[in-house]
């Protein structure tokens, strides 16, 4: 089991990677300070519901806990103010009190929203993390929770760190091909951002990891969730490096928006978003070779690298004037300046990103 | 005008007290580094945008400012996830980034509401408050924002900060009486928990402040929010020492429960669990003058000491169990066990509470 600290003074929690590390729950728990007299609330979705809740409770019960459950249909269209009201009332409902703890077992959509609801529920309560997608492990680092409104995506949400995430490998064998892709496409992320022989590595052995094989990807995690660790320790409240982190994200959530949160997963939306920010640096000046080795990995990877053809520019860019990462009117985009490192302009033309919407369209 | 200092650490911000300083709104705000390039929408409610919203519209638009307009109904009804998300509709429609800045113009709920949504929006952005009643003295220190839950109050929320806290005593006179009563409840809570000195001198100018006289009213909110001031910077988030706040709340917030917050305003009802935590006090062996006193007191500003008949005592009892100043299972209690002192007792049997509710209708 590989075990990272994420380093936020007070705040800190530690991640656990490993196969099978699941029915060690109670230990971790025990470790974190939550006792059999606190009440559980597990927060999942009927598709995770339906492969690993039942081992999830079995090895609560067995220990003395009490968990209640909440399950919310699979999918971004749960995360919602409705959904998020929902949680609530299961909370009330199953008696929980400020010393009480909510379980997200899910990927990304399970975590934001049962996050936002141990960060609002009573003003704040605990909450663990248990990823069941590969893509998860970008958002159980770093207290990022929330869910959309129909305007925006996390647009309502908090900064809320977990007591703990338990990363069990062997729950990602339920994921379906095009999710595994998907969620690779944000460990390839990481590395764009931060680190060129991580870039490296997921290039050489992009068949492993497509495969699940094991060492791979505990390490692939590991080293993802390292990399989002380091920047998050330096900046929690994203005032200013926490940004790289949205490589590819501000093309990605307008797709994903114009796409109704429907046609694209979240991975291949910034997997498009990536490959947009890299023309950008080129027509910056930068290194030709960061959008063709951006672009050569993430095709490997069987990712998207096009807009499809019926998606409307103009929407995409309405869609991303309702994005966060805007300051006083002018666009705000992180951009690779070399495979490994990033940074973050303000000065960004809305013109330069029509064209590159474009571009991005008639790609190959 | 007076100035207080809410000393939380790098959250530390000013409350200013004084009569026509809504005028000097635009050098408060500067102070605090907000500038005319920040976008501003103000939250309040129809009650008190007829009376102060043109006032406060044109004197920031006179200053350079930009301020959208977001309107509820006034009362309690308007404090719910429902309404929360519609003051995210009017920020994102007014655009508004992370940089900008929500003013929240009116009473506790106003506060309450727009507070939350500050906090919510993009993950935390900055708020101002220029409460318009005596009762948000009260939530205007110590950052709790929430919304109600239809089973719980304030049971969604969060620990939000405001920059500034503008205070104008002149506001108030627009209040009806019953306001000014039900807002004084708060203040006397203040005084009953922590400062037996100012119990005696609220009860020697209960007319003065009935009649709100300027000076009187001042000192008076002045000492409101002195005492909460220091109660909050020893307890930000609620462990421990904060929660003597909540004096007669537990009670309190069951009756506006059962009465479907419309029939009892909030000072009503917490005035009432008042003499209900006297009772209590005296079951459990400390002087029988608390009681005497507390209720005296009271009725001198003509604040109800008695549950009305027609409300059932299950009902009360069952609205508690939703309330979120239980722990495992048992009663915890604000206790006044002297005039200005309260100790947090988390041994109290249901039953006492039960015979308490039964007694308080019996009030005379």
């Amino acid at each position: 089991m590989k075990r990272l600290n994420v380093d936020l003074g007070d705040r800190s929690y530690p991640i656990l990677i490993g196969e099978g590390i699941l029915s060690r729950m109670p230990e971790f728990l025990a470790e974190r300070g939550i006792k059999t007299v606190n009440k559980l609330l597990i927060v999942t979705d009927d598709t995770v519901a339906g492969y690993h809740l039942a081992p999830l409770q079995e090895i609560l019960t067995q220990a003395g806990y009490s968990a209640a459950v909440h399950t919310v249909p699979a999918g971004e269209q749960s995360k919602t103010l409705e959904q998020f009201e929902e949680v609530i009332t299961s909370a009330l409902k199953a008696g929980l009190d400020r010393h009480s703890v909510i379980i997200a077992l899910g990927g990304g959509v399970v975590g934001d929203l049962a996050g936002f609801a141990a960060a609002s529920f009573m003003r704040g309560i605990r909450f663990v993390q248990v990823p069941t997608t590969i893509l998860a492990h970008d958002s159980s680092v770093g207290g990022k929770v929330a869910v959309n409104h129909r305007f925006a995506k996390n647009i309502i949400g908090a900064f809320h760190q977990p007591e703990l995430v338990l990363f069990d490998t062997a729950l990602l064998k339920t994921l379906p091909q095009r999710e595994i892709r998907a969620g690779l496409a944000e460990v390839i992320k990481e590395g764009l951002i931060w680190d060129a022989d991580f870039v490296a590595w997921c290039e050489e052995h992009a068949d492993a990891l497509l495969a699940l094989s094991p060492e791979e990807t505990a390490y692939a995690l590991y080293n993802g969730c390292h990399v989002k660790a380091q920047v998050v320790s330096q900046d929690e409240r994203e005032q200013s490096l926490r940004a790289i982190l949205n490589l590819g994200h501000t093309i990605g959530h307008a797709l994903e928006a114009v796409a109704q949160y429907q046609q694209l997963l979240h991975g291949e939306a910034i997997s498009i978003g990536m490959v947009g920010s890299a023309k950008l640096a080129v027509r910056l000046g930068y290194d030709p070779e960061i959008y063709t080795t951006t672009k050569r990995i993430l095709q490997k990877f069987g990712l998207p690298v096009r807009i499809p053809h019926d998606y409307s520019t103009e929407q995409i860019l309405q869609a991303m004037m309702h994005d966060k990462k805007f300051r006083d009117g002018k666009m705000v985009f992180v951009v690779p300046v070399a495979i490994g490192k990033t940074e973050i302009r303000d000065d960004i033309e809305a013109s330069w990103i029509k064209e590159i919407i474009d571009e991005l369209k008639q790609e190959a």
